[in-house]
């Protein structure tokens, strides 16, 4: 392993002769600002550390009640914030609910303070101011000056090692924080249990156990600093806590060990004008030991240069799968931005040796497969997961060997729906991992028991008590006066039915695809002709009265209202137009959402989002209409799609702080900005047709992992043509809207030829 | 595995014909009742489940403040008390200070109802008032009836499994309790965690963590019923535990997981009249996994009757390592009882594997020895571990790995000072564990790496913050007014060090023998001859004004006042009676401390014992003096040594549950009492010399694990003859009152010749 990082750190950047610089064009910054809630610190693809500064930390709640200001903090760093609390080593990324931000590290200098200060007043606390003119970040590196300190901060990482590089002044008086009170989304008793030891004059290791959205959750840590400590000690803050016979010693002050629930350890150093302090700072999902293992085995050696052109390495790597030439560089900026925000989760959950805790609370090992958490699969399923079945698919079949650990080890026995760190935290509905597994089933990227992976999904979408699903069993519908959002949810179900059965048929099982062909019908029973949109039903089978198209809260719906539900049955969008009156009328209704105006009153009721992340009605800033733009493909007048998707693509994703209009939602937003750049997009996954828009890119080549490649060009392109006129798949014309993935697949070589106006015919 | 228990099931109780039926004589009960702290529910010797009923549990705080009353349940039962709260599966045996009280279950009928009640109105819970009438308490069995729930409970255990057999009424309404939230020395905030899982109808499993006299304790589960319940339920009680997206499911019925800080589980049944529900319920220190198959491999079954005769064999076997004829009946009870109470701990703490949780929180496997805990070394080190030395030594050895373990898996490099379920919990002073290693290379029972136990003793010798160590190094004491209990502590120190001394003398360690052996003597520091007693000096140099012989607390002693404590120089005797005086003045501090009055005031500061508990001022419910008896032996007297402890067995031990005067203290009382019965006692272990006092017993048989027998046999023997007249070794007369320990191990034939009369020369 040490001979292997030696060879490799001799190597320049970008060690392939065909591989270019991709990693210039990614700017981890975008999305700081605002609603995007990525975050700018240090971390390899799909690596288990993300290294990355805190500029607050509040609590979950305020006076007993729900603190809002909170959610601008998902991932611990907001672009407006003057200063900078510390940097911790676990983030999400762009997530509209949140965790994590554990092991808060902060380098000070003078007085010792052991409380973070306010963001109006950081002088009274160990935070500090910090200036964007000095800060810096990329891929795997992250580098601000901590103005309060005089400490330039440098971060760097591997998969499970948070590497940090302190340049001091000179002063007898210097000082690291491991702040183990803080944390993303905290809360009084947020933390469960903390155990910290002082192994020797340079080693930590510890646990953190949290009681947050995961419940039960425990992160381990082992931590090398490059320099003994001169002093050290403890503060433990809480009162609750039973001292027993360890009264007996004064912990606070070179006292090797703590555990308690509120406990902040600090380490003093003598420094030198100019001298760098290390820390290598690992974690393990199962124990100390691992964390111990996972360091010296990933960064045997102080050269703090070489892990950070390490890591940059790999993103190059993972940033080539897709070369693109953009029309801009804006747009280069932000497609290689979206691909390193599309690997940056689900991440690598386990030891080096594959040990891993399970939802069972037991430690398990992945053979033959690296095991991943953080399914945000409400959203994910929708395009990111289908972009990995096209340019991870290695890593999909391991992230479905994940879900698939998770439904054999959690008690439920139903696949994940939005899962971290061993444990199912159940936010947003549906059963998405079936769409999941099916897109990859139908995609033949299915290097894993689909036999079991099929029972699992079909056992998950046949749970008696999760919500609402026995009442949709039996009634064919949610009852909104017995289950929220009862809409969303029986339109959903209905799409993962149809996943299901799609998956069935492949695998022949012909009684299953009959159940659930049958249940992937069901959004007809929540649709109200005399509406004409989707209603929430009653349980009696009469419509809820009170019915507001625009409203989304209380009113059956999650995260759109009914203008953007009722557009939801991507399984089957041409019964869906015959539905909703024909093509015309259809047209009509998809017209009307890009073109009205929400009042504020209802845009209040939009989550996750800002003005910014809607047009007109349409709600890209949030995920149930991520399709809608796609869905003239099924009218007469496939030319607004095109139209639609450069619109978005303009206007949703710049190259600034604030760019994103909404969560980034774990790479489902990214996702989205690639596919529809690269021309195409999957209205259904679980299909395996690609729905066309218009590309937004000059060209792009698409190394496959199976050896081949894929090419877009275009003739014509440009800003203002949008409209596709004609295309071409291998020289041969391509009629209708769709292009399957096994074109794709065996390589070949994909034509648009643009032009500023419509094709109508 | 099954095939071999079926095997052994058929055999008769007592499967080898040499086997006596000592069982019988074994009466779980004694020390049930005040003091004694001994628990009468069912456990295998050595045991990790002590499955036994609760008869209280009350919390360590009331209104803020400690409740005394809690210190009444450190084994959970009170024998007074009329009503039994339920039975859970962690008990220690005779502890002054507790914890555990794990996995609480009652079987009820009626109406369902989760609070335990009170003592005074036990309607008003699950509890249920019962009578000592109809209750059995035998090894490895207890049986009693529940009043108010017409329900029979019955239990018994394998090594990590408790089973439960529960004879129910005819009830629709029948249900078992699982109290998460019970414990002993329980208070607010002492649950740190619990995590349960409804597996499938009839098997359960999860997790208790506390921070208690442990403070970071976890402690895993497998529960399984005998038949399917009909429904279940939770009941979360904490109110600040985050509900996050949980909030979705109604936890409190029929939902198969939960996770929290108070937590209450219900199971339902119907039952026919006297139908049997059975429940095992198996422990793991590391994992829910580890007790599933701990349950399935140690009880493949549901044969209770098989496992209760399986686990009383296991039991008849060690009881016949010492086979003894006494004088009277209640003597053979006593003795049995007291065999039975010295092989209680230490506890096995490890899955079948040999998986074990270490201090340091990980995983460990133990190779080729049986990882043990519960460690009461200030107490056991005395009288237990040389026991075991005779006649457990094997497991004597295992004990001292598991105790190395300790020291490789700690962060402070200590040998363990009191240590339970992974963790240290620092009670009492001293290091004896030194002792226990010692006596163990001393007396050539060490077949474990000799010279690494040396390093150990050595540096937990030096440890520089452990309390008091520091000054006690630097200046040959425990100043008083920097470390309190300074008198007991320099002794204790000094007694220790010339164990080490004796070690490193042994092992060719003659620096370490200088050192250690001049630290032995630092004794003479806390002596003062003006006053002839033990007493505190102060950091100048200077005694502590105040001096009062008789008072304990706050006077530099601990559990045993100067009269006491002046006479712990275990280590050398001779110079101690040199010191006070010569042996007539020491002969006269002797005898008054076992004839003067101690008055009420400072009695009221000997902890842990009753006013039985003491003869005079000699405090035999307390551990301090229990050598002192036998120190007659160096003075001109000896046969008052014989004297006074046929008066101690006979006034410290009865067969009834208020028979033992104070804590038993994890096997120490006991393990005096099966000594002093013997004729000899190990005044300073460490040495490879017994003391000889006066048996009690007829006759005794030592079967030892060399296959060896050693015999002691007694001519005129009877409660008046208490006086020893000669003593035989093989036919040889034996001069002086010692007799060595390889005298013993190499068998023979010890004969003491009884009479009424001392012999006095």
């Amino acid at each position: 392993m040490k001979k292997l990082l030696l060879v490799i750190s001799l190597l320049p950047l970008f060690a392939l002769a065909q591989e270019k610089n991709f990693v210039q064009f990614v700017k981890p910054l975008i999305g700081t600002q605002r609603m995007g809630h990525t975050y700018p610190g240090a971390t390899v693809p799909f690596g288990s550390v993300q290294l990355s500064p805190e500029t607050d930390t509040l609590s979950y709640e305020k006076n007993g009640k729900y603190n809002g200001d909170v959610y601008k903090y998902c991932a611990g760093y907001q672009y407006d914030d003057k200063t900078i609390v510390g940097f911790s080593h676990t983030h999400f990324s762009g997530t509209g609910h949140s965790d994590l931000g554990d092991f808060l590290i902060m380098p000070t200098t003078g007085q010792l303070q052991l409380n973070p200060g306010t963001a109006d007043h950081p002088e009274n606390g160990y935070r500090s101011k910090f200036s964007h003119a000095n800060e810096i970040a990329e891929p795997a590196y992250y580098k601000v000056k901590l103005d309060d300190h005089a400490i330039l901060a440098e971060l760097t990482a591997t998969t499970r090692v948070g590497f940090h590089q302190y340049t001091f002044p000179k002063s007898d008086n210097a000082h690291i924080i491991l702040d183990l009170m803080s944390g993303i989304y905290n809360y009084e008793n947020k933390n469960v249990w903390t155990f910290v030891r002082v192994e020797n004059d340079s080693t930590i290791t510890g646990f953190r156990q949290t009681n947050g959205w995961a419940r039960t959750r425990t992160v381990y840590f082992a931590m090398k600093f490059s320099k003994p400590f001169k002093e050290y000690g403890f503060k433990n803050q809480a009162t609750d806590v039973y001292k027993g016979f360890w009264r007996k010693f004064d912990q606070s002050k070179n006292f090797p060990e703590i555990a308690g629930k509120q406990i902040k350890a600090w380490f003093d150093f003598n420094t030198e004008e100019g001298e760098k302090i290390k820390i290598k700072f690992a974690l393990s999902p199962v124990s100390t030991e691992g964390a111990l293992k996972n360091l010296q085995a990933e960064i045997p050696h102080w050269d703090f240069d070489s892990v950070k052109r390490e890591g940059q390495q790999q993103w190059n790597k993972e940033l080539n799968k897709i070369k693109v030439e953009s029309l801009t560089n804006n747009e280069q900026i932000n497609f290689y931005t979206a691909m390193y925000h599309a690997f940056l989760s689900p991440t690598t959950y386990m030891d080096l040796d594959g040990s891993y805790k399970g939802l069972d609370q037991n430690i398990h090992k992945a053979e033959n497969f690296t095991n991943y958490t953080t399914f945000s699969l409400w959203d994910t399923y929708r395009a990111l997961h289908p972009f990995f079945n096209l340019i991870q698919p290695k890593r999909n079949q391991d992230m479905i060997q994940s879900m698939m650990a998770h439904y054999d080890q959690g008690v439920h026995k139903m696949l994940p729906v939005w899962s971290h760190y061993a444990n199912e935290n159940w936010c947003m509905i549906g059963y998405h991992s079936v769409s999941v597994i099916a897109d990859a089933v139908i995609k033949g990227n299915a290097n894993f028991d689909v036999n079991k992976a099929l029972e699992a999904c079909v056992t998950t979408a046949r749970n008696q008590y999760y919500d609402g699903l026995s009442y949709y069993m039996k009634m064919g519908y949610v009852p909104e006066d017995k289950n929220s959002s009862s809409v969303s949810k029986t339109l959903e179900y209905a799409y993962d039915d149809w996943c299901i059965a799609q998956m069935a048929k492949k695998l022949g099982r012909n009684d299953i695809y009959e159940e659930f062909i049958k249940r992937s019908e069901n959004y007809k029973n929540v649709y109200d002709a005399s509406t004409g949109y989707m209603r929430p039903k009653l349980n009696d089978g009469t419509w809820k009265s009170g019915f507001d198209a625009l409203s989304t809260n209380g009113q059956g719906y999650i995260e759109g209202n009914a203008w953007n539900y009722s557009l939801y049955v991507p399984q089957n969008p041409a019964q869906l137009v015959e539905m909703m009156g024909g093509k015309d009328r259809f047209t009509k209704h998809l017209d009307s959402l890009f073109s009205m105006h929400l009042p504020d009153e209802f845009f209040a009721e939009t989550e996750d989002i800002t003005r910014d992340g809607i047009i007109g009605n349409y709600v890209h800033g949030n995920e149930p209409a991520h399709h809608v733009a796609y869905l003239y493909n099924w009218t007469n007048q496939p030319w607004k799609t095109q139209d639609k998707v450069r619109m978005i693509l303009k206007h949703q994703y710049k190259p600034t702080p604030d760019g994103l209009g909404g969560n980034d939602d774990c790479g489902q937003m990214s996702a989205w900005y690639i596919f529809t750049s690269l021309g195409f997009y999957p209205v259904a996954p679980g299909s395996d047709e690609y729905s066309i828009g218009s590309p937004a890119v000059k060209s792009a080549e698409l190394q496959l992992e199976n050896g081949k490649t894929f090419s877009i060009a275009t003739v014509n392109q440009s800003e203002k043509n949008v409209y596709v006129q004609k295309i071409e798949l291998n020289g041969k014309p391509l009629t209708g809207y769709t292009v399957k993935h096994s074109d794709i697949m065996n390589g070949g070589k994909l034509v648009f030829y643009m032009s500023a106006k419509p094709k109508k015919n």
